[in-house]
């Protein structure tokens, strides 16, 4: 049981995951259900955007032509012959000297090309003078010139984001290909452990990892599949792991990874015959992380502890999952921030849960409170962790931190910007 | 029509929009549809956590006491009465130089104080030597050390992310008193546009402000409620709107807020006896973003231009949606980066759609591609705004810029930390 462990740097471990990423399947979905989802084809313009040359603003569309000798001292006339609201268009023909009143988002009217700001005008109910020239296609949005119908607007592996939304109903996809959702089983292990619903008892603590992925596992959109609390038992355990690992993309089990008589994933691993990818990770917490796989299923055996827990799912099965999904961006987010307490380095490095801010007088962070693998508390108060890589100074409160953020779904408390 | 505006900043207009927000009821839900719900009630500790002194590792309890003499010269010698697995008790009393095998997380028997890891020693079946001292509660994780019974862990008004569910569940909370999700009306208003399933016409466009919005309250935990598409007519929408806001707590339309003949929204503001609170902001785009409310319900009158609309939206109808759910971070997330081309400032405040992405080398922003209020495409590929301050000169690439974050589900393309 007490077999030497090669401990990995996190970015190998990283990279030894990314590399037995397998694509999943697509979907084809409804519009309106594919925020968050990741998109399996490319967003082509199927048309030039603006469809047509289009006014800026309400006003008259003119001839350009017809305006270049205008000024304060000289007004040019033009007399109204049409008007066009939004959505319709004119059969018109300007010619010398005549307008046609239209409304922001109408399409010009032939041999028109500048339009005039009502602003801009002196006007009475079918004539107007104008003070000053106006350029070719001002205040005019040109054909095309948003988009040029062929164009690729949006990559595949982008996420969908009420942005891309608009883009996909401009071009009238009401529906649109997306990564399956993968589907991933999570059993948290532990004979110590309780259902959330159930009353404490003398050792026991309650379930709260299995909650946690489950929400985690939500967030990236992916399909959570609870396979319960097993108590430690290594038969019970690779029969749970083995059928799951049968119907799922991934298996994430918690618990059953450090050293000791009880921590048997390592015996259910290989009873699985499955390829152990490693089992030691420099990392504080999580170092015992163990991630393995199949022919088809990846198999993440996260510590038990709840700080572990977490680090361990944010940095190895976020991007593992969202790579799946075919995802280009699956890593965390990162920033730099001046860090306000004193902290000790680790000869591994530290991924210390935080509370960030970044306001124009700087980027703070914070540790989220009491800072164990084992704590809970943290985990909820945290937005961030501060990295410290591995070594042996101090690092002094005022100095220069790695931040990963971790989801920034809640804001900042206050309006910062300066105007 | 052509009534003078009165343009106020962005900062003044948030803080009218605030000062009209009213907090929404509460209702309970299941702790496993939590995440991403705002808070209505503080969690608090209803047992110490850890509820025990427990093992941080496996290993043996020991009184510490009876180490301090061990060296590599003078081993002390155990002998092991008892084996505790995780979530088991011991009923046995230590005695001098007796230890029980202990599992990580169990609770220590009467009288240990210390444990010793598994790798620590040099054991046979049921007894095992040291050869260095071990202080008191050296590998123990005290009782409430994390948290004590009766502590706010978190404070209400916070966002349940992953974190807050697993204290939920530590504490045995099944259920979680919550803000109720705001119901909000969506219109789109205008003769140009066509639902997103019909064939484009002349001069027509397809609604794409209204899937956008759709999107962006979904993405808050708002439910929408969608009244569909109008065309320019007063008296329809008038009537739209008023049934609208007798049944949601905010009501957003889009269109028909500049100063043409067809910009009707201010004439239904009136007809509705709603009070304006501005309709001219300093902003670009989205200057003619109005809001008004009546006595239950805001009613966000945005522009049809699809970048002003989703600069109005982020800007004004979020954090307003999310202060009526209680939450204390409405704000979008500050941050500074280095503009990567030059930027033109104009009188008033502008809100650039741009792609932000920060490394350890520095944190970089672009401008997202074609930027005029009617760009479709610039919302789809940003990540954030570059804010730039009303004024008169030239920003060069180079220099440092406010930027605010859209929301950061997508992360990041690669692994940069460094260990």
């Amino acid at each position: 049981m007490l077999k030497t462990r090669n401990p990995i740097t996190v970015s190998e471990a990283i990279s030894r995951i990314m590399k037995q990423v397998g694509k999943i399947s697509s979907e084809t979905i409804s519009l309106n259900e594919s925020c968050g989802r990741i998109l399996a084809e490319p967003v082509l313009a199927n048309h030039d955007v603006p469809p047509f040359h289009r006014s800026i603003y309400d006003g008259f569309a003119v001839r350009a032509i017809d305006t270049t000798e205008a000024s304060s001292h000289s007004p040019a006339a033009f007399t109204v012959i049409d008007r066009i609201g939004a959505g319709d268009v004119s059969s018109v023909s300007l010619e010398e000297n005549k307008a046609v009143r239209i409304m922001t988002g109408a399409k010009l009217p032939k041999e028109a090309n500048a339009v005039i700001m009502l602003e801009q005008t002196v006007s009475s109910e079918h004539s107007f003078v104008i003070h000053k020239p106006f350029t070719p296609f001002e205040n005019v949005s040109l054909q095309g010139e948003d988009a040029k119908k062929g164009d690729v607007i949006i990559e595949k592996g982008s996420m969908i984001t009420p942005g891309v939304i608009a883009v996909l109903a401009t071009f009238g996809y009401t529906h649109v290909k997306v990564a399956r959702r993968p589907v991933v089983g999570v059993l948290a292990t532990g004979s110590e452990l309780l259902d959330v619903s159930t009353p404490l008892e003398p050792g026991k603590i309650r379930n709260s990892n299995g909650p946690m992925i489950l929400a985690q596992l939500k967030r990236l959109g992916v399909q959570p599949k609870w396979l319960g609390v097993r108590a430690d038992d290594v038969e019970a355990c690779y029969l749970t792991v083995k059928q799951a690992a049968e119907v799922c993309d991934a298996v994430i089990t918690t618990g059953g990874v450090s050293v000791g008589d009880f921590d048997y994933l390592p015996a259910v691993y290989e009873k699985m015959e499955a390829e152990v990818l490693f089992n030691k990770v420099k990392m504080r917490p999580g170092s015992v992380t163990t991630v393995a796989h199949t022919d088809q299923t990846l198999l993440f055996g996260l510590s038990g502890n709840p700080s572990s827990c977490f680090v361990g799912f944010e940095l190895f099965a976020r991007p593992a999952l969202l790579a799946m999904m075919g995802s280009t961006k699956p890593y965390l987010h990162y920033a730099k921030a001046v860090i306000k307490e004193d902290a000790t380095f680790n000869s591994f490095t530290q991924f210390i849960r935080a509370v960030y801010e970044s306001k124009p007088s700087g980027a703070l962070i914070a540790p989220a409170g009491f800072n164990k693998s084992n704590s809970v508390t943290s985990i909820a108060r945290g937005n961030a962790f501060i990295v410290l890589p591995g070594g042996t100074d101090r690092i002094k409160r005022g100095e220069v931190v790695d931040v990963l953020l971790l989801g920034m779904d809640e804001g900042h408390e206050s309006w910062v910007i300066r105007e």
